[in-house]
């Protein structure tokens, strides 16, 4: 648990918190600087909600963003403005009634009706609630790497690939809020089974999960050998950070793996740039800390995917500017005018 | 060549030309009953430009359109407003400034200014260049099948896959006017070659001229007895139009290749699906001609491929509405105030 408060200008803040898998991030925006004046971090409820069904994990995710939200008004001076305007970001589909449908990482959250739950509790506060990736390209759009451009993509790399879609200066929600769930385009039918039920979905190939799998697939046909013994010796046992560990240190089998995570990587954004033409892509999320081992073969590769690429202008691959925080913005963000669901108000 | 007039109202009407690999075809919108009031069919020109390279094919476009405009004119009272603002479809990328950039179907065209040229030939009128798929997308998310909807892909099936994204009621254009270049999202990496360069591209197996392959496929592996007979006997005479023939005559091995055909379409809207949630996909092309063979087995697979389908909405696979026609009926509305790229003007 952290929190630490910087001077919030007269324009007051608004709050935007991000619930992760592992974490719960909340960040005051100042509405004149869009500067971060506040930060507060905790544990993520209802992670082991599977093992234990008796407890109330919706009830107790509300509790912990009201949390959040008390310790962000603490943190900041008396007669702050703009408290009672917060933005949630969710890890699932977040439906346009501000109810999350579909929450892999957050399994008992399904269902719920967090901006209208969090609203009441917080006494009538205006909450606007937004899937989480969708929050991290809006803040990357307008205060990160894509700042100065209205046609941009944001992949999010993490266990698995999430992603949020500029076009034409605004961001695309689809019919029903689903939209981006670009780690689940197909891209080999006769790939690896996917949780959601399909063959080869992109994030089987180009995530943190993906390399992971890339990595054991190269064990088990007996290359990646300073990479098995590093992992105690067993193929099945090597993860990814195995992986970005050794060929940060230079073991060429190791960077032979994120060459082909490099070019898995490459063919979704080839395809995304085949439908969306954005002028950048913005790399974030957890795998994006490794990123320089991946981003020289993912831009090789790109260049030759990306269909007539003779004909076009280059489209960049860019790294993410603004880190975990990038979710927790983006919910204020979009509380503060970007916004979609509206719920309680005053 | 065909021309037919009926009275334009006083609002006046928009040209629309739309250029296809084989004909050109001209309409005049008019602009109170959004009807086709005048209709002009004729040869596409620089067909065969690969073999005459002597020939002045750009120089002949132009000359078509302006031949096309003139015959819409003709068919139209004396008097009519607006013959002066002409939208025209182009079968390719066509860049931010209405020049042509990749036409594979017109490859002397590459390069040429046509929104500038025409307008300087037709005497300064106000010429819109745009995408022919972009277009057809345009009309009949206006006029046509997705006419209540705000969040649409047309997806055009001819010899190859184009299409046209509709997000938010904007269309869709990428930083560079290139988006929707749908057909070559990438399915399969081990899949056929593609003309553009890469494997697996959608359009190698959900177009006509994928269904040609798919069958001289099946052929090949001993199915598809009846349909070979049919094409004289070798496999490798066998092109779509023979398997659908024998599909709509009740042929099984015949309906499994459009079976085939029809779970490949579906892969592919599933992928359209993860990345831009529209409420309803739009089917044109010469393809759709067949559709009814195509679309049971089209829409089955897309209900098991979408992802998170417990979760959301049905998302509708539809005919296109205004068939033919449609390319240029998107650009008469390109012109009238859809528009992207100006030329001429007065």
């Amino acid at each position: 648990m952290s929190a630490s408060g910087l001077a919030a200008s007269a324009a007051g803040v608004t709050l935007g918190i991000d619930v992760g898998g592992t974490k719960v991030l909340g960040v005051a925006l100042d509405g004149a600087s869009d500067a971060v004046v506040a930060e507060v971090k905790v544990a993520a409820p209802g992670r082991h909600a599977r093992q234990r069904a008796e407890e109330d994990v919706p009830g107790a995710l509300v509790e912990t963003l009201a949390e959040v939200a008390g310790r962000l008004a603490q943190a900041l001076p008396a007669g702050t403005v703009g408290l009672d305007v917060v933005g949630v970001g969710l890890p699932g589909l977040v439906d346009d009634h501000g109810v999350l449908r579909f929450a892999p990482n957050l399994p008992a959250g399904a269902g719920v009706p967090v901006g209208e739950q969090l609203a009441r509790r917080l006494g009538g506060a205006r909450v606007v609630v937004d899937n989480d990736a969708t929050c991290a390209a809006l803040a990357e759009w307008l205060l990160g790497a894509a700042r100065d451009l209205s046609d941009m993509v944001m992949v999010t790399l993490g266990t698995g690939i999430g992603g949020g879609v500029v076009a034409g200066g605004r961001v695309v929600r689809g019919a029903n809020g689903f939209a981006a769930e670009i780690g689940h385009m197909v891209v080999d039918p006769s790939g690896p089974l996917c949780p959601c039920g399909k063959r080869g979905c992109w994030e089987r190939y180009a995530s943190g999960s993906g390399l992971g799998r890339l990595a054991r697939d190269a064990a088990h046909a007996g290359r990646l050998d300073a990479v098995v013994r590093a992992a105690g010796g067993d193929p099945e046992a090597v993860r990814g950070e195995h992986v970005t560990a050794a060929a940060a240190a230079g073991d060429p089998e190791a960077g032979a793996v994120l060459d082909d995570l490099g070019w898995w990587l490459a063919l979704g954004l080839a395809n995304l740039a085949a439908v969306l033409d954005p002028a950048a892509f913005v790399l974030g999320g957890g795998l994006s800390e490794h990123l320089e081992l991946v981003l020289g073969p993912a831009r090789r590769a790109f260049a030759s995917l990306l269909v007539d690429r003779e004909y076009r202008p280059e489209i960049e691959i860019r790294p993410a500017e603004l880190g975990e925080r990038a979710g927790a913005i983006g919910a204020a963000l979009a509380a503060r005018g970007e916004s979609r669901h509206h719920a309680g108000g005053r």
